[in-house]
Order: C-alpha cells, then structure tokens, then sequence
C-alpha cells in the first residue's frame, strides 16, 4: 500500500523544507499538505500529483476530516502559533497549540492505525530562571503559554504512545537559523535576523547583548533529525517520547564573528545591542546543553559555527 | 459582596466533605455545587437558601454556563473521572478531566475576576518506575491516562495563574481514607477497602501484598489542608504552583495491625492478599515522601498510624 504522509504547518518554514526533502527521498509516497494558506500556488509541490494540499485552520473539524480522509501512516507535526502570538492572544495559543492538536491525537486514535508522528516541540518548554545546566532528564518548567502548550502536548503524546492509538516522538527545536523575515515570528527569532541582516549588508538592531547566548541549529540539519526521528524503531525510545535536539550553543558575538570569517569582511559594525530585559531571562541565557537520548539517535547539530553560518546562509 | 464559591465534583467523597465543613465555617457564602447528579437530595445542602444545585456534565456548555453565571471568587475544581475509567474509557476522561477543565479554566479567565482555584491533583501523576524518593522537585512521568491529564492541568494552571487569569493552586492527594464502596472507584481505592471492610468485621481480598506501602491522608486532614491551600497568600505559593499533600507512608500490614489496635482485636485473619501484578508498579511501592513545600505553608498528616485509623473510621 503507498504510503500516506501528513504534514501539518506544512507552509511554515520548517515545512516546507521537509516537504522539499521528502519529494526528493520519498517520490512515491501521498502527501497530504495542510496550512491556513500556502504562498507558492506554482511551486513543484502544487503540481505533482501525489500532493494534496487542504488550506485551513486545522481546528476546524471539516479542514481535520479532509486531512485525514484518508487515513496517514506517518504524521509530521509542526503547525503551531508563535511565542509571540501565543503571548499576545491566549485563546488563539490554546486552540491552534493545544485544541487543534488534540483534536488531531483523536482523529488519529478513531482511525486505529498508529500512525508514527512527530511532534515539533521546543526548547520553550524550559522557562527561567534556567538551571545551570539543561540535559534529557530536565525538568520543564514553561514561563510562556507557548511553552505551556507544548509541554502539554508532549505528555499528551507519551500517554497516545503508551496506549497503542499512535507512536509518537517529540523532539525540542532549538533556535533553527536562518528564519526568514515574519510579522509574527517567534520571540527568539532574533538568532536568525542576526545572521540574515548583517550577511545582506544591512544594519541590525539585536535586541540582547553580545553576550547573550543561544542554542541554534541550521535548517538542514534539523530537517535531517526530523526525517530521522521517525524512522527510529520505537524500542530505541525513551518512555516520555521526547528528547531536545543536538544544537550548538554560541553567544551573539561569536556569531556575528563567525559571520564576518565566513564572509571574509568583519561585519561587527553593523551590529547594534540594545538588550530589551524582557527578551534575556528566557532566551538569552542558555546554559550548557548534553542531548544524550538525541546522540545515541544518531542526531547531530552543526558541528561547529563556520558549518553552522555556511548552512544557515543556504537556507536564508 | 457575599463570597461566591463554586465546587465541582460537589457530591464525590471529597466534595461532600468540603461542603459540610464550609457551611460550618463559611455560612454566609453563596455556594454553587456543580456535579452529575446529588445523592441525598433531603440533604442539609439541599434546602440551604444559600446553595445552589447544578446537575450534569460540566462538560456541557450548558452546565457550565449555569454554573458559573454569577461569577464564583473561590473555586474549588474536583471533578474528574477515576483513574480506572480515564484508563477504561480513555475518550471520557479526556472530557472529564481535561476539556472540562480548559473549558471551566477559559470561562473563569473570560468572567476576568481572577478567583482564586483549588485544583484536585493526584500523586497518579508519578508513574513507575518511581524514584527511590519523591520530593516537590520530582518530575512527574505519568504511566496512567488519568496522571497524564492531571499532569497537563497542573501545567496549564500555572500558566493561567502567571497571567493573572485565575490564582490557581494544585494540591496532589495521596489516598485519602476511607472512602466509601464505590462501583468505578480508583484504582487505588484497596486502601480505603483495607480500612473499612476488616473494620465492619467483613473478610477482604486486599489486591496488593502485605509490605505494599501506601501515602495515606485522612478525609478530615485533607479537607484542613483543602481550606488552608485556598487561604494562602499567592507570594507564599512555589512558582510551580503545584505540591503533593503530605501522607503518612504504610504498608498494608502496617495498616492492619493499626486497625486492630483501634478495634481492640487483631483483624488480621480477615484480610487475604492476592497481589495483582498489574497494580503493584504504580499503587503499591510507594517510596519516600517529602512533603517540604506542604509543610512549610502548615499542612501536616495524620501524624501517627492511630490517628489516621482513627480519622479515617470517624468518616468512613
């Protein structure tokens, strides 16, 4: 039987570049698209015709039961609000992170099929004031509702898997450079415009300090370890389902340097800190990383700042 | 203004309770009992012009409604599903004992009065295999559909009481003893068996083995601990706001003998044990217990294994 597989947030920019990948290592599977929009109309993932693309709010029952009509076997999902809009409107963070997502766990469980899913969570889970040092066995502790839903989901997601109605896997994002621009992006996105602006040549205003320092992971490789978290065999799991992903921990400074080398013309100067306080305690200030469950996975983040800049460009 | 308290799960074990004693101590209040249906419907509670009788599923957006029309400044949240039927029926705990609550928690936040909220929480959000000791800092990894969406609640709580929507309290109940016979009991309720059935001078199959060991609390403790968890003041309260009551930690001879101290003869030919091996993970290797947070806000257990026989007989 071909393989049907689900992507939700498939428009984002995750999603799309899973969806490039998967047209590339998997042709001769279904797809099936969903999103509240989908920007390219003419791209390649419109027109082949194992691509069926449903635009619409995934909270919606009627947009759920056409995304699923045809019950998947693998489930990739990334569709989600931001920090920033989960923080801003409440009601919206709660339906589209936690009520659609749960609504879509339902779905799944009536079909009976247990589907593998993978789950997009984040480092968001961990809230300040951060420990000294973050590994596999942290306790989360959200101080935004985005964090909170997430979290939610991710416990969520252990008791489906326990029960047999999915076979879920939940991986924390770190930062994933280099974002495009976005109206609504994340809080933390301020990890890709430092890589994106200065590289363009423009002037950027980083709002923390040069010593700020954040987890971050380029797109490439990050779609890598979602590809290969779903093909982990589920007795290699740990019981909760979830682990963090490999990301390499860097201050602002470091990255603008890096940036500079990898450039060849020192782009400091185009740099600008004014620290906004409310931005440090929860994404300025990240500890020490050991992401031993995702290592013994075989996943790995960049492996150094120049592959790191030199895959976050690429992708910009 | 006249203090309007809303209680959920008003005809339960521990509802009935909490409402006797607040009538005692609060008469003046306007009190709303929220629960599927009231038993003794000649009741005290019944004819008091200052309670009011809400039948059916808070689930129902009717019910909730009814419920909450006049806006309640206190709120004490203990419906739910057992955990014998959030594991049988896994569609109707969800409802219960999570879709119920958002939806109690989205309509509080809507009324903007920030009541202050007692959650009922569960030590069944520990999950085998339990640590060698637990503590307020232990992290909860649920094993049962009923710990999990307890545990999800307890998250959500915190982040309704970071932005100001309610100012929630989780209290996580160890056994409380001695609940009455109950069809869809819990799945740890053999504790409160073990109490009451040797006691009434009836043979018991108690499901655990005699050095299983228990957190008990009796009713009359944890209904104190109830009322002084809603009285304290939010800059007391651990960021988490989430702690585990404290109990008295006993095995099940322990309990036995105890029991027929009280009674004046042993009761230990009574009791037969026949350790089901699926409940001996989760309900009877309980380790350790720490209860700091608990203790630090004047909550205490029985004390000794007397009391707590003796408690718990005066109520069973």
């Amino acid at each position: 039987m071909t393989r049907h597989v689900l992507i939700t947030g498939a428009n984002g920019y995750l999603g799309r570049a899973l969806v490039r990948r998967l047209l590339e290592t998997m042709p001769a599977a279904l797809y099936t698209l969903v999103d509240l929009r989908f920007d390219d109309e003419n791209g390649d993932a419109a027109v082949a015709s194992n691509v069926q693309r449903v635009s619409g709010d995934l909270a919606d029952v009627a947009v759920l039961a056409q995304a699923t009509e045809q019950p998947p076997s693998l489930v990739f999902h990334l569709a989600g609000v931001t920090s920033r809009l989960a923080e801003a409107d409440f009601a919206l963070g709660l339906r589209a992170n936690l009520g659609a997502s749960v609504a879509l766990f339902e779905r799944l469980r009536a079909q009976a099929r247990c589907p593998t899913l993978l789950f997009a969570s984040s480092i968001g889970v961990f809230g300040p004031p951060l420990p000294q040092s973050i590994d596999d066995r942290t306790v989360p502790q959200p101080a935004l509702s985005y964090g909170t839903q997430k979290r939610m989901l991710e416990i969520l997601l252990a008791d489906y898997s326990r029960r047999g109605f999915i076979d879920g896997r939940a991986v924390r994002l770190p930062g994933i450079v280099a974002r495009p621009p976005e109206a609504s992006g994340a809080l933390s996105a301020f990890a890709s415009d430092l890589i994106r602006e200065p590289a363009a040549g423009r002037r950027y205003v980083c709002p923390v300090g040069p010593v700020a320092t954040m987890w971050l992971l380029s797109l490439p490789r990050c779609i890598d370890a979602l590809l290969q978290t779903v093909q982990v065999a589920p007795d290699r799991l740990p019981r909760s389902r979830v682990w963090n992903l490999p990301a390499l921990r860097a201050s602002a400074a470091d990255v603008v340097q890096a940036l500079g080398r990898h450039l060849g013309r020192d782009v400091s100067a185009l740099v600008d800190y004014q620290p906004q306080a409310a931005l440090l305690a929860q994404f300025a200030q990240w500890p020490p990383l050991d992401t031993a469950v995702a290592e013994a996975l075989g996943q790995q983040h960049d492996g150094d700042l120049a592959q790191l800049i030199d895959h976050a460009l690429k992708t910009a």
